[in-house]
């Protein structure tokens, strides 16, 4: 069964769009982790009961490797038991924005889908076509191509128009990746899916990317628990070929830092499930 | 002292420009590790003897984290290790090409320079300057950004040319690229290095980026051992004021899979010194 295929189960199976982000931050840890912010043991099982709470709510899980990463190999093992914690009807996104020459990237393939078992990963696109196939070789797994970013310095490069090129059209940069991505999901050797990874702040945006691309998945940051945006995205970028994911990642696992912290995460998770319909 | 004046002593000390990139393999592992390549030990104790062999002829490190995270926590242990065998008179570029949104680079700083170590990182500017910034904020600290790659697919994206935009001209992204990262090292709050990641294999483009950069610190990938275009790029890059750190990787690591592996690797590393001038 293809990413695509995988994903629209899940999504199915708990009528949620809801991706929920780990970014487990150890100053940020609610109550009963006060005692051990610092351990990276409890960075794992922040998460984890977080997954626990959650999981009715939602169809994906998005651990961001920098948040482990930033307290090394014993961060990295707490990744991989976070990882293990993820139920199998739930699908994980390994946030890495990976990006490498082709023979490196082979290696980040072997780490984020064989060894961590992430069903798929986000990566960055600067460095072109070979820095992107080898994430498309394994089959049932997925990337998300960073397209157009909500942060402040997307405007620097993504927005910028670029000469046409070929038979592509004189756009902004980040169309032009969507439409390089496009391409690249259909090279005979791809057997995984491609996707964007496009933010909720511009639903003009959302719209354009969607007629540039009608069946990618879009991975969509950005969107908080309170929902002000999201019918603004569904109308935007669904369709019954382009699925989407909503991720939100500090609205819901920082809902409230005392000892109800999971029941508050679920709460906003629910909530956010509700408002993209 | 700034990166940059540490990256000068280190290369005045051992009379060299060269970085050895320590891009380990498994299934490349020579002759002595036969028996047991597929344990992340293995990886760690073939990068250590290489940096013990290769260390006279070289000023700087480059692992290239694609590599030990392909083995998971174990493999990053075996990072934290060959990071610890790098001696102080030599750098440590980690190369990662990591670029994510402001909050989440400064866990990415946190891992890469406080826990691992590195005095450098090299990072990917698709998300504009609050994904770099971050790397910028640790004094003695160097951040490389990828700005002209020598893969395949570098133009997909890099050569394509942008519109003018404020003070900025018209000009390939590449050179855009450049010229952002010029303004973020100069950024009030920037207390590390910023330097540019461009390719051996234009050595007119590495000219042009020296004009455009007259000061800031290239690391250039891209040379082999055999010395070909190592003097092209002392050429083209090298200034009184502007540094250029030469990496082979492959090259060295790999210039023999027999039980002489060091030695030889310590041969190509002198003959690319040589070549460098």
């Amino acid at each position: 069964m293809s990413f695509v295929q995988r994903l629209r189960t899940a999504q199915h199976a708990f009528a949620s769009r809801v991706c929920v982000g780990l970014d487990p931050v150890p100053e940020r840890l609610p109550a009963p982790f006060a005692d051990h912010r610092t351990d990276p043991q409890a960075l794992a099982d922040f998460c984890i009961a977080i997954i626990e709470a959650t999981a009715p709510h939602c169809c994906a899980y998005k651990p961001n490797l920098a948040f482990f990463e930033a307290q090394g190999a014993a961060g990295y093992a707490a990744l991989e038991s976070v990882i293990e914690a993820i139920p199998n009807t739930h699908l994980c996104i390994a946030d890495a924005k990976r990006g490498d020459i082709g023979h490196t990237a082979r290696f980040y393939a072997r780490g984020l889908f064989d060894h961590l078992g992430a069903d798929a990963i986000t990566a960055a696109p600067y460095m072109g076509r070979d820095s992107i196939l080898p994430f498309l070789r394994t089959p049932e797994r997925g990337v998300f191509v960073l397209t157009r970013t909500s942060n402040a310095g997307s405007a620097d490069l993504q927005e910028c128009p670029i000469d046409a090129k070929g038979d592509l059209p004189r756009e902004p940069v980040y169309q032009r990746i969507a439409r390089l991505v496009q391409r690249w999901s259909a090279h005979p050797e791809s057997e995984g899916d491609a996707g964007l990874v496009v933010g909720a702040t511009a639903p003009e945006a959302l719209a354009e990317l969607r007629e540039v691309c009608p069946a990618l998945p879009f991975l969509i940051p950005g969107v908080g628990a309170q929902g002000g945006d999201a019918s603004a995205v569904v109308d935007a970028a669904v369709t019954n070929d382009g699925l989407i994911l909503v991720n939100s990642s500090r609205s819901i696992i920082y809902a409230s830092d005392g000892d109800d912290f999971a029941d508050a995460a679920a709460e906003a998770a629910a909530e956010l499930q509700a408002a993209l319909g």
